[in-house]
């Protein structure tokens, strides 16, 4: 399996994505600006991924910082947590791998700062780690809902390129796929970045699951023809009422889902899940520059020169869309979401579980 | 105005759309089968304009007969009729020009056969004329149903390139706009021909009609904020009981407007509506190859080699999405269509008038 991102050798390792199918090249960060520059340029994109990165770039930045005491070492990786939460305001994972390293270092701050900046590696390597482990079990509890010889449309890349490995959305597939189950994918290739023709389509092509590019245009047709069964995303950011914000052209997937009576997953590990905000309607949404749309690669134009151009990234599906969200630790409705921010909550009584026997 | 296909000294010119808006070029055609080679090249395109470049194929093929009676002359248009019917399946406008052009031979049968070439041209020339007063009509019918500030989003390209000028679903712009109102347009891009993005941007910003540009992902999530008053789209072929094909992507546009309560309305010029049809089931759908979704012009990779691709070309809308079906005749529900085919039909109270003051 191709890796997104790596340590190696007190350097971040980036797949350059934004150059795939075409050509497979990696870029090498010493410094954590080339890494924020990275997330911001979509060198690496997908939500547990750029968690990731942002972690794996404060490791980076830390190790420059010549404080000798913790009040300072504090206040120089300030602008360092700045430079790499500015990137991408919608995936809420930056903001979690900030808070979980600011926690970390505040609990272990009697350590010494060599110690401390040795712990931020170590962190990020596991942030990593867990997000591989997070995936598979996201698999398992996806892989129920997938029965054998469905066709599963995805939107977008939430695959092994978005995650430390595996995928979020991916994962269920991968899983049916080793459980025996024969299925086949409809990858929407994702305008204007491309994402499914250029990431997803390929990735699946690697892993030798059958893969069937459209155009996003034609999701609609084929519900309508009976030739989706379901349909699995990722999320940037889900709040604590099941809203989700994914990649642009996911709230039209849904509505589609709702009119042709197909089922609406969302894989989303528990660190994409903001459990402070109430509702979607308080998710930043990125807009970005209008090349992407008006440019193919920011080269090949295929618009007017001047043309006014709406270039939102993401939307937001409201909860009420989503049939079943599928996390580390189960699938759940929606609206069962807040509950799992209570220590004591019965996940066994909470996860929902597909009708037929899979 | 651009004029996208004209009858010059013997010859057909046709402004080539592939190559827009990044060129204006015009190709020369002086053999049918050239025409018939623009048609499925897409070098020219819309249904009205395509039944336009038919009639002009035609008479073009038939200058080069030899025969010197009405029976050879028939026959050895045969091929002629038939080279020009196979370009594109869908629109309907190909079918009816060629029906046109039989049923005035066989109704001037008596006339020489250097006059029936002369009539030929004449036909095809006044199928043009004709179109323009179509849309005209279609646009004073349309202009009705836009309100003063509007936003109007359109698909695909059903403007003046789509014609013989004015187009059908633009026109009711175009109409509002001298009428005075304030309007503005949305263009979805409509992959993967990027209608909308090269030629639809491309007109109104001729027209001076302000024109925002939006992947086709976007068009739920400005329908959910409120941001769109109406949709307009043409179509290839409507069926009798108003089911509408028209370019990919209408379909999932239709149910939006359902789920945000956005009325639905089909710019269709009485040759694009098949009487002979009595659903949308029966309208033949064009699957083209996959290279108009893994390259963009044909020339840059955007998926990696050897992808499975469906290439869907048209989708059928069921007319219950269908708020009024716009003809030169007026505006009429989808289920009233049939009724136009009745001699003594009263069309002043089979119109649908907008419940608004325009």
């Amino acid at each position: 399996m191709v890796k997104t991102i790596e340590w190696v050798n007190g350097k971040v390792i980036m797949l350059d994505q934004s150059r795939l199918p075409l050509e497979v090249s990696f870029i090498e960060c010493s410094d954590y600006r080339k890494v924020a520059e990275g997330i911001r340029e979509l060198w690496i994109r997908g939500a547990p991924a750029i968690g990731i990165a942002a972690a794996m770039g404060i490791a980076l930045g830390a190790q420059e910082i010549k404080a000798d005491n913790f009040t300072d070492f504090m206040r120089e990786l300030g602008p360092v947590f700045n430079e790499v939460l500015s990137t991408r305001p919608t995936a809420v994972n930056i903001k979690w791998a900030v808070e979980r390293i600011k926690s970390l270092l505040i609990q272990r701050r009697e350590e010494s700062i060599d110690r401390l900046k040795a712990l931020l590696i170590e962190e990020a390597k596991k942030i990593l780690e867990e997000d591989i482990e997070v995936n598979k079990a996201i698999g398992r509890w996806g892989a129920e809902f997938i029965k054998d010889g469905d066709t599963i449309l995805t939107h977008c890349n939430a695959g092994a390129l978005a995650t430390g490995g595996y995928g979020t959305a991916t994962a269920p597939m991968l899983v049916a796929k080793e459980e025996g189950k024969r299925i086949q994918v409809i990858a929407d290739e994702t305008r204007p970045v491309l994402q499914g023709a250029r990431l997803t389509a390929w990735e699946l092509m690697q892993e030798g699951i059958p893969v069937t590019l459209i155009t996003d245009n034609t999701a609609g047709a084929l519900m309508k023809r009976g030739e989706i069964d379901l349909v699995i995303v990722g999320t940037d950011r889900t709040a604590r009422n099941g809203d989700v914000a994914n990649k642009i052209g996911t709230y039209t997937l849904a509505v589609l889902c709702k009119e042709h009576k197909v089922p609406f997953y969302v894989a989303a590990p528990l660190s994409s899940i903001d459990f402070s905000i109430t509702s979607g309607e308080f998710i930043p949404i990125e807009e970005r520059g209008p090349e992407e749309v008006t440019c193919i690669f920011a080269k090949y134009r295929i618009a007017p020169d001047g043309v006014n151009v709406r270039n939102i990234a993401f939307d937001v599906t409201p909860h009420k869309y989503v049939t079943a969200i599928i996390t580390e630790k189960g699938a759940f409705i929606p609206g069962d979401l807040k509950k799992l921010m209570k220590k004591d909550v019965n996940l066994e009584r909470l996860r929902v579980r597909p009708y037929f026997k899979s």
